[in-house]
């Protein structure tokens, strides 16, 4: 099966998404017609330039202090690691956990100063609670942006499932995964750096199930305790860290040839005032640059994707071994078996 | 792989196209938006009442005199078989070939009198050249119908590639086949009778390499001769007759299990005034009932596909070998063989 898998990357590059690397640009944002056909019907990525310039948030969120005020009387939720890295894997007991962050419900500007001061090895704060939370928690800072992209509204047919604010600096990363949605990622300021893989490239990370643990933080000793969930619970994760330390870069690209030797991810920066258009089951990884003021912020909308043929090809292409494709003496081999119905005598 | 392969057929009905075997009916024609996002992009067909109901085609074309007096000068191609069946699998020398049509190019007039006067087993005549006949043979017609369809212009953003149209009778059929684009056909008079399978049920079609033939029909002896294309040209052609004759029935259920035992296809009539979409990669099988004047006449447009990750989902999935899984102890076999390399000592 190698082999037309191998295929299959090649052919979605040649025919639709190109070889180059790179993400489609627009510099407005499409049409409600032209989003669907461009971009949602081939499942295909674009960054958007000037589809949100009007959105007061631009000038405003850079300043702490205007959000400190606006927010001062919301309590949000904030996800404390000791690496920044949340919802990935980690070492525990010689062997590797799916992690998630410690999360603290703290008055906003507390959380604001501990973003701003989170420090790798020690602290990283990062607001990024996948919950609708823009409409919630943050409601006070609705009028600074759009409820909806409208051509976005109007190609899909329904108004976002969930608006998601996200609020870090530099040190948070967000591992390789995939949503069950169409998104739109809106960065307000400092910028986002993208790693995006089509799902047909699924094989290369390796998917495998983890432990699931949490970690929790004492603020009284500054020090992170990672503990297995019990009863167990299993979370199916991608294996693939795609910056390994120079520590354990050849060890990496040894346990996971398919996804470094194969074809290069689609990569792409989205600054202050872009939009990437995200679609559905593309698999993506997230690292953050901060503004002059250390933050990063974005506001993104998941809207509903339709579960069609694409996902259905998409959940048999998952449920294929990669494997080398048998010989063909071995191949008459099974032929036989399989004519003559499989043998129970092993002797 | 038969059961990952039997798995998809399932999940796309139940997904996204139902199991009832019955297609979608629209009673007015989407706006370009909805048919994107309902149908384009799921690759999903839909039947659509009220689309062509100002064409004055609708009440002209049932009368052969009208057709004959607009058409009086028009020499046309007209495709004669003894069967009705033109680009389908037909015996010759004890085995089976892709049979053509015998080609002729005949006044309008005359053309109309073969079609309505045809009988099966002697001569059946189809008037089906598609190669944007509508636009050239018989552009006389052209202001009896749209140029193109609005909304799915809109859509797909480009004018159709080609307009066919097609004069027949209860006695043409078409077999199961494919196209590379988006279609949408419309009925002027009469009733064309359709068998849909989606793209993902391509193994039960049982896709075969057949030696070209084409059919000579001599009006002196009343006779058709078929003879093997010279040097041997194949086509890959479905090989499943979904109304195979009393006689054969057993034989052919026991020849292609997959199609017989597997979902129902989709099943619609499109009766005069209604437009079927049929979408990009669809396998297609049609019968038609003729009008009180003996005539069936639609007018087909062909649109651009994407050659998207639809289609690359599709040509992998084709590559594929439909067969059992291998037992686990083969697999073992398989394994082992895989790791120390095939064994070429075949003692």
């Amino acid at each position: 099966m190698k082999e037309e898998i191998e295929e299959l990357w090649r052919e979605v590059r040649d025919l639709s998404l190109g070889n180059s690397g790179n993400v489609d640009r627009l510099e407005s944002p499409p049409s409600a017609v032209e989003f669907l056909r461009d971009f949602i019907t081939p499942n295909k990525p674009c960054v958007i330039s000037n589809a949100i310039s009007h959105w007061p948030a631009l000038s405003s969120w850079p300043h702490h202090s205007y959000l400190s005020q606006t927010l001062s009387a919301a309590t949000v939720s904030l996800h404390l690691t000791p690496t920044g890295a949340a919802d990935a894997l980690a070492p525990l007991h010689s062997s590797l956990c799916f992690a998630s962050a410690h999360v603290q419900h703290v008055p906003f500007p507390e959380a604001l100063s501990l973003i701003s001061s989170s420090e790798p090895h020690k602290l990283v704060a990062y607001a990024q609670q996948q919950n609708d939370c823009f409409r919630s928690e943050y409601s006070s800072l609705a009028a600074d942006c759009d409820p909806h992209l409208g051509w976005a509204t109007e190609a899909i047919g329904s108004e976002p499932e969930a608006v998601n604010l996200w609020i870090g600096n530099q040190h948070s990363q967000t591992s390789f995964h995939k949503d069950h949605y169409e998104n739109l990622y809106a960065v307000v300021t400092g910028e986002k750096h993208f790693l995006l893989l089509p799902p047909t490239d699924v094989h290369r990370l390796y998917i495998r199930h983890y432990p699931a643990a949490t970690y929790t933080y004492s603020s009284d000793t500054g020090e992170f305790d990672l503990e297995l969930e019990k009863p167990t619970r299993y979370v199916p994760w991608c294996s693939v860290d795609p910056y390994p330390s120079v520590e354990t870069v050849d060890d990496e690209m040894a346990k996971f040839p398919l996804y470094f030797n194969g074809p290069r991810p689609f990569e792409c920066t989205v600054k202050a005032g872009e939009v990437l258009y995200l679609p559905s089951m593309w698999f993506h990884h997230v690292r953050q640059s901060a503004d002059a003021g250390g933050l990063a912020i974005a506001v993104n909308y998941w809207y509903d994707m339709q579960f069609d043929i694409k996902y259905a090809y998409f959940h048999f292409l998952q449920s294929i071994q990669y494997r080398s494709t048998p010989s063909p003496m071995l191949k008459d081999k099974l032929a036989e078996e399989i004519d003559s119905g499989p043998d129970d005598n092993e002797s």
